[in-house]
């Protein structure tokens, strides 16, 4: 490195002073923190201002609690998409936390946006999903095991062992969506005579799921 | 233009040369005809020569025949998707005939690698979707009518009329996959009990299913 | 299933709140209903709220009219872009309707932001694209033929039977844009002399057409 | 569901039959278990035969051991890219376990790929990353906490605790590559005078470090 | 940094290893230097062996020599596309050099796959592009000047100066292309008649520029 | 061409109304002009009404003039990002003009965001990049040479001649971002003990150059 280090910060003023300004100005995107306030884009929320972003913003602190798992299901999921994460708007990525308590299941599903890949942090789960070709994968994860779940196919998480147990889930997407198919079918007013028509359930098992999940029709 | 086009072949030879041999060598990719008989990419398959490719490979003539409705569902679906239809290979669409006889269905199902856009070519067909919220969205089409199913969620398509109807439906992928729930579920070797578990339906309804779709377990 | 589902509404209610607060916040994206009177971005247009999104705003009725041809090229498009079906936004898929009364033509065209899928509905089509190495791909299509035209490439379609011929084309864009050739070098002002220049027609030709096509220069 | 089910099975061959055969042949890609024995491509390695695919293709049981931190940095990655899961290949994530002991650090370093999301299970990180507007954006994360490094951007992660800390890493690519700046400068043969011009580190200290990485020139 | 760095290259070993294994099998992905004698994908060519990669493949030395305007159109295209230069294969990037004549014309064109950026580095450019709209956006470019012309609409450069102009253009892809309209129409075999109803052009026309560029029928 | 011309404005009036509408209300994208004083969003800013789009959009007029070097790199980058040069918006492009006096250099850093690719104006340049395994692909380019350096690695140019340098590297992003390592080290307020942690630099080195570029801590 050369001499006459005298006057640095003078020398470096306009080098500095461009990048400095374009960033404060917002028109460097290294990032984008989502207004979630605004309209939602088909490739995500609008920005935050880059002067009102902190470190807070990449950060999410909720998923060191365990989920309440005192529900049918026994089970319980707590998401940190960009709804309640702004930080990986635009990133491609987002992350959950599952609580599956003894006996519990996180039931037959879907995320219409995005691969999930699944690491057990504690306990035993069995996983699997079902392909287009009506094939069936599944299989017992330990502590540690890692499992994932191509796009948009059905899958399921259980606790095949004797504590609870847990597991973190990530997306490749900052909002994955989720679709239970069993809410699907029996949470809403799509009516029995549809929902048999189209699954070839009785009536009979249709109209008492309806009741059990809250549905009408 | 200019004067003397006594040799206006020799002129352009350079020109022409250049583009001709690069076409003839593959390396311009205005389209990439799929070999499906080579190994898949997650992008698609790999190109056949484009110096074998003829207009050929870019028409598919299966969906000017009705498809047989002789079945249980009273339909039938006819895909044009890059396994039979090899042009579309990296061009993001993909085409499917539907026919549904008088009382026919297609089952509730998904695409999980792409959007569906539906025109009603002929009858009337009530079809709709769910959304991640549990929402319906459905509605009856008549001749003319489109309607659109986003990526990934569960959606069906009903005969509501009293001729058979007939539709053409697109896809935003050359290769959207097709997940039919009914099958996903009854038709493979995923033991009865986990399907119990993962979707709250009776030992009963379950078995009975498997046993009309062919599954085992 | 298990048993003491006497109640089943209050168990699930921590659950399903989850799913429809975030829903109503329009914070699960599972589709983006564009609203096309905010500015456009890249991506597509922002979404509509999902609480005032309503089945109406997948279906678009327009194809079911067979379009004016009392004009020069006896041919009608009849587009549903997201411009005219919001619905398509953020989904990678559009549609229109063709209709070619006989002697009528779908000038040479190209679309700059999708590939095209065309079937045959009625009729008779001549149709076919030219790629970089002005190689010719055209065939004629009957009622069911399909036919594909890779991204940016010149196509046109012709109607070479005796009777109107209609067809379905889709795209892989909501958006994919339409620059008929003839109209982008006629149908404007950029100046003769230079139509010429970049095209290699003669002065008397393209004034001609300047005339007949309402351009100016 | 309608009477007379005396053959579902015969009435169904047609169906099942179109979905079996193109799901043996590889023509619905559901997923693609990459062939690491292939050339890659820039959208991933080619796919493993379907026929060939077992659940096994998306397990990884390689992050429930812990990563050996008896080394100059007192820290090690275990990743699960898709050089060593290879059931990732084109699902856009992959993942990997850190181990960071007492006093150990992961240096400063890039993902060209894709961003980076961190969830602690055990211990106490400080971890942060700067921008190209060299913000730096820093803060201790405790069992649970979640941080996200937005792609290609310097980040870090060091042990601020008295216990060993581990985090599961996921990223948005299954490939996302791994630069660290002191390896990138020091472990090679890049001649010391080009490391200082381009770093404006002083001679004595580039060549201190040289040896101690192991590089040369 | 901590003392005791006596065995720096034995504690290392097991990381350095793990990335540079890695590397050698060429499973983390950095690059793609594409291998432009197998089969093309719709991604870019499958990727050279990491390990067969030298500083070479990511040079290309053909732009510093001015093309030969000899010919009819006085100008030149020097490109350094995905086929003759494979390191920016699957980079989203390449580039080309323009050598216009006094009284050259890049003829009207379009790029399929990619927009492009022009540079002017020599001389006097009018450089313009056709919108869907039938909109003209032209203007005079003088050395240092850029102009972005838009993905797949019509554009062309003429020599409006008195020098011969040179041009640096990139594109947003590594094989974007290159359509030339006059050469599309008249420069193969497509019949006279097809060109005249697609484009309005008299028959004299059409068959006088056949003659001069070539085309048959 | 059909006979009875006398009215063509009148028959294509419906035809070009169409368009002519549909393009003055947006709603056809061509392009996307960006409106960089509204909110960026991952894609890039939303599209300034294309009815207030001109030619000068498109245009950007400083890459003419040479960078001031007079400062301790004796090197300047002039940008011509989004942020400088809307008209680049959604495109996929972007282009910069480098400026590198004798003896000056353009520090090590990435672009976060996209490919670079250099084509020397004048002079001589040592130019290299550093892989995720540590390889160094470095050489020497002569005016009209062609170096490309791929996403997010580590990359640099020297001027190694005895004329001032320039060369014009475009982008495969219209918002590359740029992150000169030695900023991001030493001149912000990331404290020098974290610094020292995870680069292994010295204390002594690390103040140092934070006095020299403006850092503090």
């Amino acid at each position: 490195m050369a001499d006459g280090r005298t006057t640095p910060l003078s020398v470096f003023l306009s080098l500095l002073l461009l990048l400095l300004l374009s960033a404060a100005n917002g028109l460097v995107q290294d990032f984008c923190v989502g207004d979630v306030t605004a309209s939602d884009t088909p490739a995500g929320y609008p920005c935050k201002e880059v002067s009102e972003v902190t470190c807070d913003d990449f950060v999410f602190t909720g998923l060191g609690t365990a989920g309440d798992t005192s529900n049918l299901i026994k089970a319980a999921v707590t998401p940190a998409f960009v709804g309640q994460f702004p930080g990986v708007n635009g990133l491609g990525i987002s992350v959950a936390r599952l609580d599956i308590a003894v006996g519990g299941v996180i039931p037959l599903h879907t995320h219409p946006g995005g691969s999930e890949l699944l690491v057990v942090i504690q306990g035993t789960i069995c996983a699997g999903f079902i392909s287009s070709a009506n094939d069936v994968y599944f299989t017992t994860l330990n502590k540690g095991d890692t499992m994932v779940f191509p796009q948009g196919l059905l899958h399921f998480q259980i606790n095949s062992g004797d504590v609870t147990a847990v597991a973190i889930v990530s997306f490749s997407s900052p909002n994955p969506g989720l679709q239970i198919t069993a809410f699907a079918l029996f949470a809403n007013s799509l009516p029995s005579s549809l929902v048999e028509k189209v699954t070839f359930l009785d009536d009979e098992q249709v109209k008492k799921l309806k009741e059990v999940l809250g549905g009408s029709g």
